[in-house]
């Protein structure tokens, strides 16, 4: 059987999203998420012309007429309605945040003021039109665009969201997901295991890596029994947008994922990937023939805890990121620390520690030993992805990474 | 008033971090949190001889004495007990995952076999012990450290609590935390500001950038009423590990909250950083009498939303590591991808949009239209860090990042 390159996978894995819709939500627990619609400028920002340093608010034409002493007349709050100047000869004192008190078009701030009786004293040689003000329309017109659809939202989108007060904000619906561990040597987190057998983990992986996106996921174990698969899995089909499984996909007397799946009308789109580890990865899906409804889309990675990993980063991250519409390609590169051998023809995702020294991001190889070890992720902190058509990689090369840390 | 310079400040923050406790917390709720324990091997990893290829279990002695056709005496599954080869010259099937049968000490993957009428022939020139076998205590043995007390926890750490059967883990507390904003002239973010009103929204972006690091917290919005302030304050902090304010902190009349924290006990550390924007941060602390008991943080940044953001992520982010113990320091850079001259003698938090090509790291300035124009923060990614001892900064230096997205 010939093997499906890591590029023809991952093309083939992105042209195969789904679209889940839109769904509103309120403007607080949109974090993470990725926005559905264009934000645009309610009004002008500042939507006044605004005090920007707490001091007194003159007419600079008095001032440039040689006055240097200035009665206050008032004070002009933050939150207050705009008062008005009486007298060009006099000032009001103005707060940070403030709007501008109509008759003045400078603002001095405290640090050069004596205040004596009610008496502003300014020391100070000249005074420019709009100082320390922040004029009207400045930073943004009323209908610009202030958020694209489609950009990932952080704390900076938040902030936004609420000064145009958008209290509920269209964003990309989740897709619904199952996470499905098989095998009959597995247990649960919380018992002993048998000397023959081990606990559960890949199903956790994979559900913290997914609310690292913000989706939530439900889990299942399904004995290696192929009546028993048939029939959850048939009915896990028509509850979850995707399902992904742990195990079961290789050569193994009990693989019966790609044949249940065969069975229950799931198009196999490659199976066996040019990699190590996670080789034995499946994909496929089930068209829906209704248009308006999505597909079913089924990622069953290798059982070993280093595939599945590396397997959900690679390739469930990028169908996410498409499917709900984020112009989002991994960029991410780092050097190569040292030189290293690699015979197999195989995209080999070697495990590094990443160091960033003076902007240029390292990369050391932490060594596991094999796909089984789980514990070596610990120490690392990325997937280094070298080439399957070279076998030496030297110090100082580029490579792409795969980072499962966010700093 | 001679300001505190940014270096200082930092330091000072740090060192006024508190120590919140230990929590227990159901491990796949853990990510993103401190660990506070350290995480051994409960057992040899693998626990057993592994088979890590589908296939059979042959004695390599028979092999090497040229045999090169087996029957197969039975399957070993993944999940059962550890089966006996009863005759050294016959094999046994045996699955990825599987206890490795007594009496065998090779596997030789189905690629390699033709099997028929239950008689396996090897195609294969020669064969090493323990091939295709993982053996047991290779990668982990009992009792060895598997992750360090203060890990940050990340998907990697959340597999390996599962496979070690930690269903709880020991975890640093969170800070409990109260936001509070004031201004008269903000009004919620539902509302309808008039003219000289604008919405709430710097609670709202703290609130997510806490949210990023799985801290929950409380907002109020005050007046800028003196007597308003000490009652709720006095409340606040009878109530609260950390308080978080937006506003009133510099030089205008209603800039209450310095005077109200001096009246309530709270010890100034210092008021006014030499940078911008957010020069007017004041940073204060109660210090509990009772050593058991943490003591009373208080950050009050100035209002204007780009000078509550980046003091946020530049000190309130270190603050919260050093007190959770989490061994971090910020030390990505980026380099500036275009000359830049800023005069003042303050430490500039420029604006930037982070681009990684091959390994490194560019920061273009997107210049904004000063500390009050939160809308550019969704243009940018980080904050490039320019120091205040000079004016001219040359493409291709490299200074520290304060980033706000994920990639």
């Amino acid at each position: 059987m010939s093997l499906t390159t890591v590029k023809e996978a991952v093309e083939i894995v992105v042209n195969n999203s789904e679209n889940f819709g839109v769904e509103k939500v309120d403007f607080l627990n949109t974090l993470g998420r990725v926005l559905k619609e264009n934000i645009f400028a309610d009004r002008d920002f500042p939507p006044f012309d605004r005090v920007s340093m707490d001091g007194i608010a003159i007419s600079s034409e008095a001032f440039n007429k040689g006055q240097r002493t200035f009665k206050i007349e008032g004070i002009q709050a933050a939150g207050g309605e705009q008062l008005t100047l009486q007298n060009p000869v006099n000032c009001m004192e103005a707060m940070t945040g403030a709007v501008l008190p109509k008759n003045t078009d400078a603002v001095i701030q405290y640090e050069l003021l004596t205040i004596e009786n009610g008496i502003a004293k300014v020391n100070l040689e000249a005074v420019k039109s709009f100082q320390n003000i922040h004029l009207k329309g400045t930073d943004k017109k009323q209908g610009d665009l202030l958020i694209k659809e489609n950009t990932l939202i952080s704390p900076a989108e938040i902030g936004i969201f609420a000064t145009v007060g958008k209290t509920v904000v269209n964003v990309a619906k989740q897709p619904k997901v199952m996470i499905v561990s098989t095998g009959n040597e597995l247990v649960e987190v919380g018992e002993n295991p048998a000397d023959h057998q081990i606990r559960r983990s890949n199903v956790f992986t994979m559900v913290s890596l997914l609310e690292k996106l913000h989706i939530k996921t439900d889990t299942l174990h399904i004995l290696d029994d192929k009546e028993v698969l048939l029939t959850k899995i048939k009915l896990l089909l028509e509850n979850y947008d995707v399902l992904i499984f742990s195990g079961a996909v290789s050569k193994g007397k009990f693989d019966f994922i790609p044949e249940v799946l065969d069975q229950l009308g799931v198009k196999k789109l490659f199976h066996q990937v040019k990699q190590r580890p996670g080789k034995p990865f499946w994909f496929g899906k089930i068209v829906n023939t209704e248009p308006s409804q999505s597909g079913k889309t089924i990622f069953a990675f290798p059982g070993n805890p280093v595939s599945t990993f590396v397997n959900c980063i690679k390739y469930f991250y990028p169908w996410y990121y498409k499917s709900v519409g984020l112009d989002f390609e991994n960029k991410q590169q780092a050097i190569l620390s040292e030189d290293l051998y690699f015979k197999p023809e195989l995209t080999y995702f070697l495990q590094v520690k990443l160091n960033q020294i003076e902007g240029k991001l390292w990369a050391t190889p932490i060594l596991g030993k094999g796909s089984g070890d789980l514990a070596n992720l610990a120490d690392a902190d990325a997937f280094l992805e070298l080439p399957d058509n070279r076998s030496n990689f030297t110090k100082g090369e580029v490579f792409p990474i795969l980072s499962y840390r966010s700093f």
